[in-house]
């Protein structure tokens, strides 16, 4: 079957609780985790053919295929596919939200069963090794021992780095791409900016919004609309909307066909993202250093092979920082697989095709 | 005399009045315009050695000396003084708040005669051409018809562009340093977001907020706070604050130096400016498009000589805005003084003193 999924469905499953509950790395205990997942594809009777698919700060876990009912199809629905790169005729893909998010895994909103109501900000912070935990109790309810592969883009990138990390040896080919060993100053400095947007708006109530029957839309909206910013290049934005005006006088309103564009981004992105999420993820990612872990030792020796790979125009996570861990993985002992590719659109560019990108990845798995 | 000025003090001139409007490019009049300034040195008898500095997008008139009780020096103290590269031993030197600020000259808090309350949103639109016949009026008060040099940084270089075009010779050298001639679609992105924290801050009341005793401090701090990430250099943030934490476990608290340096921007921010100036000269700043304007024709054969200056660092207006400058003065049959000057700090490195930049502006006014 070549070409695009059909009609996916997202399940869920329990992968903690009361009497198993999820120790998470810095101590604290979650007594009840779900998580939501879809599947592409069938597991061989060997069960070693298994591809885990890690989404990016606001993803989820519909990475492919289309829902009931619904018209836009998967986030990286470009890449999943039969005959695709990642090849659901060859592979079992599996694809899940991430623990902390809010698209279906336990996250801040998700009832606290201490008290019977949303977590809020009593959600315990997260560590990337907790995400990694996470999906690798998913992987064990599927009655999957170990993948074939790990792809993920951007904070997918570097839950499968942790992920190498933590299990050494579950990964047979760990896919990287557009991502970094640990966030620079200016990164975090967005990220700073983004959460005082979220935290200071007056609708936030100390992330007790849903009990006032609000969300902090206003904060949420404009922390998106500055990180898409760094998501894009300016080349790109150059091309696409230049200084190309909607006409009539100068005004507070929105005159350039680029703010059209910022504000689009920033309407749908309150529509289906929840801003304690935001923190907690944002939070994650800024505290996330693999190469200051200890646990990066376990990279010596271990036979998990390495592909990153970086896009010229990415200023979010540039080359450097996606070659950093090329030589990190290097004087671990590991001869990666590295290359920039060529691309205009910045740091979303791992949502795209360019030329040579999807090529790379398919190699790779093959 | 070597070396800083002393004490210095804002005064005030009236530049428009009832009987003598000054009608906007845009069209509209306003009945009152009050201008404030700051002058440092003599006026030579022949009334030929006047400077004018023009100020950037939240300067003020303060750009020299020290005001009394204050503690902190002008804004461009390092470049004004006795001997220093805009020599008040031999020039003088006039410093002006712009057209729509907020330090003492007619803007969007000011009083709309018309109403007796502040203008807010009433407050017309401008253009770059309006802070320039503001500050003429200013020169003609102080009985200056031709200036020695205009020398201004960011939005102050593209005000010195934008006279040189609407008063062919009345500026003798005009130094811009680190501006553009127009926006990129990135600049107006990032305007754009800062206008919406603003805007959408609840505190805004539609520009109201002084009539409800409060102003938009979550808004105009999360608009300076990301701003400023885009005035310094990513390499600059990460020499001076890494990944650098104040200890503490993982929090949505300021854990990181950066995010404590961002906080103290935001909120110093905050104390000295105003949320609607901020709309109006940013604003002003999306729209300027100086080879655009049919004036820019009267640059051809004007006696000004120019001279212009970039940073490498710069991302905000980066050498290739600069360097558009100069070709389309060139086009215009003009031989520019260029330089990109190599500098770590960014867009802000026109305020400090790089090795080369101010003597390339000594030498220039010499």
């Amino acid at each position: 079957m070549t070409g695009a999924l059909g009609y996916v469905e997202t399940q869920r499953a329990v992968v903690a609780s009361a009497d198993d509950p999820l120790v998470l790395r810095g101590g604290r205990e979650l007594p009840y985790v779900e998580v939501a997942y879809e599947t592409y594809g069938e597991l061989s009777p060997e069960r070693d053919n298994a591809v885990f698919v890690c989404h990016a700060l606001t993803g989820d876990a519909h990475a492919a295929g289309l829902h009931l009912g619904d018209k836009k199809r998967g986030w990286w629905d470009n890449l999943i596919g039969g005959s695709r790169a990642v090849d659901t005729d060859r592979f079992f893909v599996v694809s899940a939200n991430l623990l902390g998010g809010c698209s279906g895994t336990t996250g801040p909103l998700s009832l606290d069963p201490a008290t019977g109501r949303p977590y809020g900000l009593d959600f315990p912070q997260l560590h990337m090794s907790d995400l990694v935990a996470v999906h690798r109790r998913l992987l064990a309810h599927l009655g999957i021992n170990r993948l074939h592969a790990a792809v993920g883009g951007s904070l997918g990138g570097m839950q499968v780095l942790q992920w190498a990390m933590d299990v050494p040896d579950q990964i047979d080919r760990a896919v990287l791409v557009a991502c970094s060993s640990r966030l620079s100053a200016e990164n975090i400095a967005f990220s700073a900016v983004a959460r005082e947007a979220i935290m200071s708006d007056p609708q936030f109530h100390d992330g007790r919004y849903v009990d006032h029957g609000v969300v902090p839309a206003y904060g949420l909206k404009v922390a998106r609309m500055m990180a898409h910013i760094t998501y894009v290049s300016g080349e790109m934005l150059e091309s696409r909307f230049g200084r190309r005006r909607r006409g009539g006088e100068p005004s507070f309103d929105v005159d350039f066909e680029v703010e059209s564009y910022l504000q689009h981004q920033g309407t749908s992105f309150v529509a289906r993202f929840d801003a304690l999420s935001y923190l907690y993820l944002s939070r994650l990612l800024d505290y996330f250093d693999a190469f200051a872990d200890p646990r990066a030792e376990a990279l010596r020796g271990c036979a998990t092979r390495f592909q990153i790979t970086s896009f010229d125009s990415d200023w979010r996570f540039d080359t450097g920082q996606n070659r950093r861990i090329v030589e990190e993985l290097a004087a671990r002992g590991h001869d990666v697989d590295f290359a920039e590719v060529h691309s205009p659109h910045g740091h979303d560019s791992f949502l795209l095709e360019p030329p040579g990108y999807h090529e790379r990845i398919r190699e790779f798995l093959r």
